[in-house]
């Protein structure tokens, strides 16, 4: 049902942009392929690239395994992984359905990052399986990106890989969106004169997306922050039965003093405050009387994909002073295509085990950076994607936050 | 200390063979590399390509699995799955190690046949964890191939994955190496006038190898084989302690009268025999006695890799008429890199699903017609890597053997 309707919802607005993409991934069968470096033209070639040449270099990664980083793909491979039970904001679609959005990443990861991104879609959506299966196919990979898997399962399954192997594990949907929602947010502050000590935030959406950007806004010292999901404000007095694991520590986080109880819905919690972050998945969550209800200046960032909780014109209308969508539709695109190749690429070629907050911000900070404070406007708070300075910032960025 | 004993042998005859190969694979990091088909230029391309126009493909997905091979890379995906146990001749060099073979690997099938082959190398040695970690990322790839795992356990993984799974199971040291054996075993029959009924056959090595060697004579109507490993000849009256499944049905397939007890040692064995094929692994098994003593007009194909049971000038000054080794240092070589490339072309074209030994001895067939009749000759067996002429030849056989 949901699949049906949302596809009538996209069809509705745009009759061809389905079509045109139905064309051409017909024409391309594939928008990726696994290319050789080097053209093999005599036997001498063979014996060099292959058999016999080939065992003295096995030999060598033998007796040290770090040397594959050196003679092997593995410093730039990386495995977008997914179960297909998130795919955009459709669900659960299964493993070959998830593989266009995968492919599209690791056209992005390779166009502006350099990086051999190679989607890998399970058929199980089993937490132990999911785990132990990427664990075992590790070797060949300089870092994982996982992908479109349900909460709170996911959260589970990177804490466990981010454990248990040697190789970083970068979340998209948690680090990248907490990330780029930083750098939009860090110049809408800058354009509206708010410090983070002050400025009071709304989060709607408590899965990957909300986790991460919960966490990177206390990491930069932002104290009030309301989270909500389907039930409504996370609080610490809430019913257990609609709480997990994440949800328990967003609740540690947001409502420490644990006086969140009393407000129930967004309607409640917007009221007042300086900032939303949309991460909720539902197209038209927040009204123009939401907006309107909110602090003067108020920065609105209606992230969902493709079609955010506020369209910026009624977000505008409503007195939002800065918007930012997720979407290509729209001016201001908080994506996170800003951030994973770029930060990937600096991760790869730094080799960063782990990616901490400390990182994430600084990347963030890199990004929102780029726009000079002279240029910074209500529709200029990104750097654009095809913008050449994005990777040397975000490298010293990461370089820096080591 | 075997794997150092061997570097040693190596380094001593090829200096700078080795050398070479590890500068080539130092510069390049990497043999392959996974690339864009398509350029992002404009937000539009990003939005067809990318979100939000993926979406109805991947719902197009979602309502009809098939449509992923006319949608995506599927089509043309293929894993090199290993598990470094038995990488080369070199043995368990653990999965970093076996990278740089399957890059080789993937290199060929990306030269010769335009198959996108990515390296799985697992981390598991474990039969159930790497039946189950392959078939949880089968959904992304057209067909498998299996490669360089340690025998029997792989033949009963290679059963397993082919009976689980619903795309085909290549194993080259099984099936690659049953078709090259096989081409150039029937112009080398045609050159001594042999018939298959009447050619007796001594196969040195019970491997993956030797069992595909083994199926694929007694389908073209080889009667008389005797096989041979570490322990001798295989017969039924073997201590069962020496044997395995594979092994048995070895016997079973060999020894149907249950007469080869008899005979226990491969210098036995060879003895009046017409043909030698080696895949034992070790180099130097077969004197040059032995060769004298079998009948005359003797095929000695020793294709043990990189150094063969007995050397090609040896074989040949011991009376042998037609000789081919696997290795690329030697004329004539029967080596896999003849079949993989174009067989999976074919394969995957035909969305052939099971690979059987019919559709092995069409290929075996096409190949060895590749070389005219009145151009046989002791050292001119095979087609070259380089001719054109092979994909088209293999593909009409797969098509035939359907």
């Amino acid at each position: 049902m949901r699949e049906s309707d949302s596809g009538r919802g996209i069809s509705r607005k745009k009759p061809s942009l389905g079509k045109e993409a139905l064309d051409l991934h017909k024409k391309l069968r594939g928008k990726i392929e696994v290319r050789s470096k080097i053209a093999i033209k005599t036997t001498h070639d063979i014996s060099i690239a292959y058999t016999p040449g080939v065992a003295d270099v096995c030999r060598a990664i033998a007796a040290d395994r770090e040397k594959a980083y050196e003679y092997t793909s593995k410093w730039n491979n990386i495995a977008i992984v997914t179960d297909g039970t998130r795919t955009l904001g459709l669900g659960k679609l299964g493993p070959e359905a998830a593989l266009p959005v995968m492919e599209g990443k690791a056209l992005l990861y390779k166009q502006f990052g350099n990086v051999d991104a190679f989607p890998i879609c399970l058929s199980t959506t089993n937490i132990d399986e999911i785990i132990a299966t990427v664990k075992n196919i590790a070797p060949v990979f300089g870092a994982l990106n996982i992908e479109d898997i349900e909460t709170p399962k996911v959260l589970e399954i990177v804490d466990r890989l981010d454990a248990e192997l040697d190789i970083p594990v970068f979340h998209d949907d948690q680090h990248g969106t907490a990330v780029v929602t930083l750098a939009a947010l860090l110049n809408a502050m800058r354009l509206t004169k708010r410090e983070p000590e002050t400025t009071s935030v709304v989060v709607a959406g408590a899965g990957s997306a909300g986790y991460g950007i919960v966490k990177i806004l206390k990491e930069i010292g932002i104290q009030d922050i309301t989270v909500t999901d389907s039930q409504g404000v996370i609080s610490k007095s809430r019913d257990l039965t609609t709480m997990n694991k994440y949800k328990l520590e967003l609740a540690e986080m947001t409502d420490r003093d644990g006086t969140k109880g009393g407000l129930s819905t967004l309607e409640e919690a917007i009221k007042g405050r300086d900032v939303f972050v949309g991460v909720s998945g539902i197209k038209s969550l927040l009204t123009g009387e939401m907006v309107a209800s909110m602090n003067r200046d108020a920065i609105v960032l209606p992230l969902t994909n493709p079609d955010p909780e506020i369209h910026p014109r009624l977000a505008a209308q409503s007195g939002a002073r800065v918007i930012a969508t997720g979407s290509y539709k729209f001016e201001n695109r908080a994506n996170n295509a800003l951030v994973f190749p770029f930060t990937m690429r600096a991760i790869l070629d730094n080799r960063i085990r782990n990616i901490d907050q400390k990182l994430l911000v600084a990347v963030a900070n890199a990004l929102a950076d780029l726009v000079p404070r002279d240029k910074l406007a209500p529709f200029n708070i990104l750097p654009d994607l095809v913008d050449k300075r994005i990777q040397p910032a975000v490298t010293r960025a990461v370089q820096g936050a080591r």
